[in-house]
């Protein structure tokens, strides 16, 4: 086991009605002034911008709106949201919405406070030295960043989709309703659940050192999420199961499966981030493509551990199976297994390497892959 | 699964030599004067008082001492570190030792400042509304107090072992370096494994609402604290398996495992501070003895979760045997499972039972815990 530094200061309300606190919690930190940020008008209709604004209005807060926030959320909607924070004075940036909402509001709250080009920070040519308070609603279980430090934001210019991260963006509150993410359509449940498994295998199976306590939780996570995702294409209704979903997301991102672990690579993320940068598809879905070809070409460096993952998650005694079945179970639930499957020609293969090259070479991780290596892994899928 | 908040704010440091960072830590929050709270004098044969020490003087930092604590710690010794750190004016408790002494001190915190009679905290007579940052350097791994908002103290005079829970005891920072553990002895190894397992079993069994996902967290803490006793009590060297002993301990009572569960009981631990409020045994080593004789009394209140627990833990299928293996392995490393072993006659079974039913009105939990109960469950053990 590693030494590790673990730290995690984000306040997590769960549960039936949380939203409605929100102003509460808000006006504890005495803050009177927010910058609102959301994605499409749907909160309108269903009723949760209508909750959540009561709840600012009844203590006093007063706000500025940023919408139109989009899934692989755009530097250029960022930089938007930058110029009005700073020109309103906001205290503090109100997220209500997915990872990529929330994202883009952790990149807002650092670029609020600093005079730089906020992509500077994702180039790694600037440190984040401060951040305006972060508050989130979630309505999508799946990319953990209500309780963690991470923010990936797309540079549509550059086709570049890169991440920060800080411990000044940790957000100081998410509420976790899961019954606001009930009208998630079944694609994108399915897209969650990879998602979710892409966060801690990527650990689980890179980590140089990976205690079995870390490993126990690892498969206790990708249970969970394979249960109630089962359970929840068949009825979207059990709470329960969403509950459960709902926390397992958080819990499988927030630095607990990783310490003591490290270092740890990301390797499906960053292939994954040149595809969903070039043909911009859903994270989740590239990731189903991705990883069982990723498998495919990596289960022979270390050929334990993915022994492990056969026997323990689908009662299978051989790597090959265990590929194959969690492959199997991708496409069960309804994700793509296949580029073609996102009409994505093996004629693009060579573009999406060149750019996941590059962003290896940003993550220090081009020793081992190369843009062919990356090459190689895509033909695979 | 219920609604819940999680929040905790602690920060671990983990690793080899970690305890050397203390000064700059508390030097960063601007805390120049410190009172260092201490068990016994062997942190002081084995080095790590001088390293505490010079790392606190590198920084400019002043310190006054509290030593002395003992297992079980007492109200007349912490009364003693409240007065002195109102007198000497600290701005800071540092903990160096085990659970005791953190808790001991969390409790000076509280004392040092408020005007209250300390114990009124424990008795529910006075809310805690703020406290003295908090550090500790940890010699033992068992009772989680290092990442929580929970501190056990014995009145001594009173025969009373309570607790008090505030947001505000969580230690501002945690250094939990393995490596410091290594003089504990194989009989107080195991009382720990024994604490930890309390730790968790409590909720695992008791909960109203128990989902999977915090059934599997559980397990994993489990066998992780089994197999990794079993390596230590051949070899105490070995560095990994102390390092996943000592993180399990962690997050055995941080909170995430019952995160969604509650409510639940603590009856294992309502018993055992009884006994060892009374007889002063050490607390994991109670536990032992308690445990599978409170098993054996509940287990058709909930036969299902024994019998998961039966299956998942020891490969058993009913839950009878699940306790016959666990009060086995309890022997095995060394603990005793029977008052007799511990020299405790059935003649003081009343005597305990009175004290624990007291502890039960006090807790909300004596509709199920009369006196009559809890002399039942005592004499299976």
């Amino acid at each position: 086991m590693v030494d590790f530094t673990y730290h995690n200061p984000t306040k997590i309300e769960f549960g039936k009605g949380k939203e409605n606190i929100i102003g509460a919690e808000i006006a504890n930190a005495n803050i009177t002034k927010v910058l609102l940020c959301y994605g499409s008008e749907r909160i309108k209709t269903d009723g949760l911008y209508e909750k959540v604004t009561a709840s600012l209005k009844a203590k006093g807060i007063a706000w500025v709106e940023l919408s139109g926030i989009v899934s692989n959320p755009k530097l250029t909607k960022v930089n938007e949201g930058i110029a009005l924070a700073k020109k309103e004075k906001v205290q503090a940036i109100l997220a209500v919405g997915g990872g990529s909402v929330l994202d883009s509001a952790k990149t807002i709250a650092v670029g609020a406070l600093h005079g730089n080009d906020v992509w500077d920070f994702f180039l790694g040519k600037a440190t984040i030295e401060k951040a305006l308070p972060i508050y989130a609603i979630m309505t999508l279980a799946a990319t953990g960043s209500e309780m963690n430090g991470y923010a990936v934001v797309t540079n549509d210019a550059a086709a570049q989709k890169y991440h920060i991260y800080s411990e000044h963006i940790y957000p100081r509150l998410s509420i976790l309703n899961p019954e606001l993410t009930k009208s998630v359509p079944n694609d994108y449940l399915a897209y969650s659940a990879v998602d979710i498994i892409a966060h801690v295998i990527e650990g689980y199976f890179t980590a140089a050192d990976q205690p079995h306590f870390q490993s126990r939780m690892v498969e206790s996570i990708i249970q969970t999420v394979m249960e109630t995702t089962e359970i929840l294409l068949k009825n979207p209704e059990d709470y329960n199961a969403r509950a459960e979903f709902t926390w397992v997301a958080t819990q499988a991102l927030n630095g607990s499966t990783t310490a003591g672990t490290n270092p740890t690579g990301f390797p499906n993320h960053m292939i994954e981030h040149s595809l969903s940068a070039l043909f911009n598809i859903a994270h989740g879905a590239g990731l189903a493509i991705v990883i069982p070809a990723w498998m495919t070409w990596f289960h022979t460096q270390n050929p334990a551990q993915f022994k492990r993952f056969a026997e323990k998650i689908f009662g299978k005694n051989n790597a090959e199976e265990g590929i194959v079945e969690l492959k199997k179970w991708f496409a069960e639930i309804g994700a793509p297994v296949s580029l073609k499957e996102v009409s994505i020609s093996a004629d693009s293969i060579k573009a999406i390497a060149e750019n996941a090259a590059q962003s290896a070479i940003r993550e220090g991780a081009s020793e081992l892959y190369t843009q062919k290596v990356i090459e190689a892994i895509l033909h695979n899928a």
